[in-house]
Order: C-alpha cells, then structure tokens, then sequence
C-alpha cells in the first residue's frame, strides 16, 4: 500500500498569495461596486520590452525552419546566453564566474527550492525572518525543519535570523551554527539591502563555520546606492561558500516569461566532491532545459537596445516604489525599502496584526497589500506593498491610504 | 559543516546520453571525414507546424502589449490550454477527467521525476527493465532504490519487470508487491505496447494491492492501432490508482519549446489526503508555471489547423520508423516497435553487448544509436532507433547499415 509524503501535512496552510488571492475575491464579490488595486504580489505590470519582443519573434521564426530549429537544449543553457550573463552580470563587476558555472533554469522560484536537494536531510538551514517562504517550504516538503510550534510559528529545526527595524533589517550571525543560510538581496519582503561590508562578512562566517550561503538576488537590478554588491561574487572568498540564484523575472518582466539561472563555482567542495557536479546532474536528470525562444530573449536583455529599455523599465517601477514610500511617510507611517529594491515595508500603525491591517487596507482603501506575518513571525506587525503596479494605479492607491479617515 | 546528500554519489555513471555525446564527439574528432548520422536520442528535427508558429507570434505580441501583457500564470496552468487538454485528450476518448485535475508544467521530464517527492521514503518502486532512467535515477537521488549491485546492475529496493523478447515486452505482475509502479506507453525504448485488457489487468491489479501506476504516455500520439488506449483513463478504475504524464515534446516537436502536463485525478487518495492537494502544493511552491507565451503554442496544437499539420507531421516520423524496421528486418535483424512509437528495437547480432553494437554501428556505418543496456539489465543486447531524424538522413543510415559488409 502506498503512503504519501508526510512532510507535506506539516506545511501550514495554503501559500501566502493563494490566501491573499481567496480574501480579495471574497471582498469583490461583496463590494462589486470597488475597483480594487493590487499592490501586493510581486508581479510585474509592464508590457516586454521591444527589444525583447524583436528577440521573441526571431526566435519563433528559427523554430519554424528546418535549418534554423532547435531540439532539446544544452543541459546547462545555450552557450549565447551564459556568455551574456558572464559578461553583462560578472565581468562587469570584477566577479570571477566563468560560463560553465552557470546554470540556466525555468526561473529562480524552482532553483531555489530544489537546491536543497543536494544537501544532506540533516543539515540545518538558516533563514532571514521574515522570509520569502519557498525557502521554508521546499524543506518542510523535504524533511529538513522538524516540527512546527503554532504559538512561536516557528520550526523546531530552523533557525531564524531576525530582521527588523530594531537592527535595521541587517541579521545577526546566529548562535547555533547553521550549515545553509538563505539569504536574498536586496531583500524581500523588507527591501533592505547589506552593504559590502556586511555581505563580506557574511562569506567569512560562512567559510569560517563551513556553511553554504544560498544567496538569492533576485533583485539586483533595482539597486540604486553605490555601496550595495551586485552579486556576492564581488566578495572575496565567495567561491568556495556561496551558491547565488538570478531571476529574468524582475530585472526583465519576465515573471510569465520564465527564465533564470543559478551559479555553482567550481570550487564549491565537499571533500573531493564538486557542489556543481551535484547540481549538474539533477538539472541533467530532472529538468531539460528552458525553451530555445525564451533563452533568445534572455540574450536580448543583454543588448545594447533592450540595457536601455530595461533601465527606463525599473525606473519606471522604483519611481512607484517612491511614490509609495514618501505617500505613507506624508501619512504618518514608519517605511523603509523602496531605494534599492521595489519593495516598501511599514509598520502597521497602532499595534495592527499584519492581517487586520490587509483587512483595513482592503476596506477603507480598496487597496491590496502582503502581511508581514506571512514571511515569518518577525514579520508580524509589518506589510509589504509594491511598485511593480502601473504609475496610474499607484498614485490612486497611494492617494486613497493618505485620505482614510482616521 | 554542511554535507551533501550522499545518494547522488551512488548514481551510477553520467547519464546515458552525455556517454553518448562524448563517444560521438571523440570518433568524429579522431575521423574528421566522417559524416555521422544520429538516430540515437529521442530529439525530433522537423520544424515547428506553421499554426503553432502563428500562435507564438501572437502570444508575444499580447506580451509586448499593456493591455494583453502576462505575467505570472495560474498554478495550474491557463484555463484555455486545460479545456483544450480535456476536450482534446480526454472527452474524444470518453475518460473523464477535468480541467482542474490538469497541472501543465515545463516538461513531462520534470514532474516524471519530481511526483516521487510526494510520496514517502519508504514507498517501493517496480519498473519495466529496460526502462526510461529518469524514474530510476529520480528514485536513487531521493534515496529510495537501496544499493547497486554492480554485478546484477540492479538497487536492491526496486522491483525489476523484465520486458523482452521472451514475453513479447509486456511486464508480468511482479512477485514483490510494490507501491509505485512506473509504466510507459507507448513505451520508450522498445517501442512497444499494451493493449486495452493488458492495461485494464494492470489498473486492476494496483487497485487491488493499494498501488499507484504512474503513466507515462508521451508517445500516445503515435498509435496507430485500434486496440491500444490512448491513455490510462479508459481503463475501468483508473481514477483511483493512476497518475498520467503526457508531454508535447514528441507530438508538436516541443523538446526545445518545454511543455507538458500531468494529471491527478481527486479520486486518488490516501486516507482523507488527496494526491491531487499534495502535487499542487508542490506545484505551486516549486514550480512558477509554464510561460503564456508556451501555452499558447500549446493550445494551438489542439487547433483544427494544428491537428492537421500535427498528424502529417507524426506520419513524417512514423514513416521513418518503418523504414528503419523493414530496412533491419532486409539485412536480417530481429527488430519490434516502430508501428505505435517512433522507436525501432532490435537485438544485437552474434551475441555483441549494446555498447559493444555502439561502437561497431559508429565505426562500420557512421550511425549513432542508443545501446538498450543503457535502459537496464534486460536492455542488454538490444539496441534503440528512433525515427525523429530527417527522412533523407534515415534513408541513407539504413543504406549505410545494410551495406555494412559481414
């Protein structure tokens, strides 16, 4: 007789944006008279840049000709496009990252969440809280986080690094060692950022204790401040600890695009064993390659046309992601975020849980917003709104929070 | 000190088709004259049909678009392409299955490999042998297939089904009960089948001893006789014990394109847990959906125009194949398959192993093959050839094979 996974039971209830999704469907059906603005999931709004849609439509004409079509890609990702990335992502920033060291996938959620899988069951993993909860998930499916407390929403086996306003969302080196340590920058939920310093030391921690870093920088291309690393290959020693995941989806708009990549340097090692023969044989193994026609558009970021359609684009949301931050300043909000990533936090005001507040928020302003509580127990008492909304949308949503009557 | 998970070092080997690609690439280096013909790897070579390229053009034109731009898709996938799915896969066959009990995903590859994350550690697998190596190797990386026994070329903690000439490639029950058991028909590599009462035999027998069949039915597109079913769900009781892969790799020449879909019926349980809430949960917590611009081609194929350049498109291959087998059968070989699948299987002569096959039909006729060893024990001394290449490029292998002077 068959028996399922029985890690899966333990997950606590449905994903974070299905719930938010429920909530707000329930609200419309009630009130069909609201227009509703969604600033809350991290999708972008954004039509693909022409460049981009020029790189597509090539694409999908090779496809249709015998001498220009293409089977299964190459395991790791076409040549043209880890050249592109090497190029536009490392060397650019004096990052020593070669392109067999790059793995293209479906998209940085997937890699994110299947990278544990090459670690031991009993290793013990160290998260950011709040979190983006795929982290949490994908090893609560795997085994790896023990029980889960509903009074502290904590798992027995994780072990959490605070961020919030108190040591100014910048995590403290945990006391019990960790042997992965999840971490994304700029952050989200937060928006925060570590400067070089801070990442740096980091890597030493982690090469110290020899832990792995999970750096997940989703994100990087919204980074605005001089200081900030761009990837965590501009700290030194970062090749032998850390393991760093790339998203199209942000940077590009490519979240219904699909495209990511992940970066195992050679000199990841346990014992004799390379990190990156590990992670090549499961994207061998259990995933076979993104398509052709999306990797052609991944090249066209790299491009001269579609840099700068790209920068005009981000500025367009992180010139929202302002809007956001001085609005609720305006309105008596404690916020921080919205320089270097598009993601503003605020403390909900007057004690508000994070769900009373998405309650409130969705009432008296029509507008839709994350719980904090939904990354993490230290996210309670905050709430995530984005810029990836249209600029119209955002000043409506903006100007309804500041006309709520108090 | 974090550690790695110790079961990706009992894999055996590097994946079959990286051997093959290194084996090719040193002859072809060492007889740079060479003009090498590959039937070898399941890729096909035919273009895109003319109505999925409109599609695809249309789709990224809606990307490009403020007001039809897509971002991120439904868990499940769009609700366009799953009616189509149902409609065009299930009601024309009289199973029933709903849209909502379709998960579209990237590839029949990635959730062929990743359903046994759903089910327990300590489930036992049974496979056909000689069998696809992904559901072995995605077993082995969970840490469910026990030890290698290199002298038997079995795990000890999976049930073998030996398919072969002896008992026509149809798997007798096995003496072990399992609790997962993979099965692929159309099946890849010996191009074999099983007719509707071999199927119902086998539903029946799942249902009785608490089993669940995981079906694999990529090449479902390439039967052509009446007795065979079209998929798992024609069979009396398979909504209680069956899992289906289908994939449009092979029936629209999507293998560089990535689509696929799994079904879950809600009928599968296991207690009061659906099988169905397990996969979406993992589906939406590991997986981002598949791009819109890539379900749109998909549903396209379900278009009248589609089907109609689709089922010529499956004739090209399938003409192919009967080349390949009667041009064997003229030089003497004793060959199955190639009359519901696009693969030819055939035993070795004079007692050569399959690699041993390899290297004489690479050096004697410049034709690159797949060795059935590589597909398990009971793949030794068969040898795989598929009819995915060109026509004229099949024409002039099959040529170079019987030319082959004895």
């Amino acid at each position: 007789m068959f028996k399922i996974n029985d890690n899966y039971l333990k997950l606590q209830g449905s994903y974070l944006f299905a719930t938010i999704a429920k909530k707000v469907a329930a609200y419309q059906e009630a009130n069909p008279d609201k227009t509703i603005i969604r600033l809350g999931i991290g999708d972008v709004t954004q039509p693909i840049a022409p460049a981009i849609i020029d790189a597509l439509h090539g694409a999908v004409d090779d496809m249709g000709k015998p001498e220009t079509f293409h089977g299964y890609a190459p395991d790791l990702g076409y040549e043209f496009l880890r050249n592109a990335i090497v190029k536009g992502d490392y060397e650019s920033r004096g990052a020593n990252i070669s392109a067999d060291e790059i793995f293209v996938s479906d998209g940085a959620k997937s890699d994110c969440s299947n990278i544990q899988e090459i670690f031991s069951l009993d290793n013990k993993i160290a998260v950011c809280d709040p979190v983006y909860p795929v982290y949490v998930d994908s090893n609560v499916m795997a085994g790896r986080t023990g029980e889960y407390n509903l009074a502290t929403e904590k798992w027995s086996e994780v072990i959490y690094m605070p961020c919030t306003m108190e040591n100014n969302f910048v995590p403290e080196f945990p006391k019990e060692t960790p042997d992965l340590i999840y971490l994304c920058y700029p952050n989200n939920p937060t928006g925060s950022t570590l400067t070089k310093t801070q990442l740096q030391a980091f890597v030493d921690y982690a090469n110290k204790v020899g832990a792995i870093i999970l750096y997940d920088a989703a994100y990087e291309a919204y980074i605005s401040e001089e200081d900030v690393p761009h990837t965590i290959y501009e700290c030194e020693g970062a090749r032998t600890c850390a393991i760093e995941f790339k998203s199209f989806s942000k940077n590009a708009g490519f979240t219904g695009v699909r495209l990511g990549y992940t970066v195992v340097p050679k000199d990841l090692k346990s014992g004799e064993t390379m990190l990156h023969s590990l992670w090549a044989r499961r994207h061998g193994t259990k995933f076979n390659g993104a398509p052709y026609i999306i990797q052609k558009a991944g090249e066209a970021v790299y491009s001269k046309e579609g840099k700068k359609q790209l920068t005009e684009q981000i500025a367009y949301y992180m010139n929202n992601a302002k809007i956001i931050k001085n609005g609720l300043k305006e309105a008596g909000y404690r916020v921080s975020g919205g320089v270097n990533a598009p993601y503003v936090w605020l403390k909900t005001p007057e004690n508000m849980t994070s769900w009373e507040f998405f309650d409130y928020l969705l009432d008296k302003a029509n507008v839709v917003g994350t719980p904090g509580s939904g990354f993490g127990p230290s996210g309670e008492g905050y709430f995530r709104l984005t810029g990836f909304g249209t600029y119209e949308n955002t000043v409506k949503a903006i100007e309804r929070i500041k006309n709520i009557k108090k």
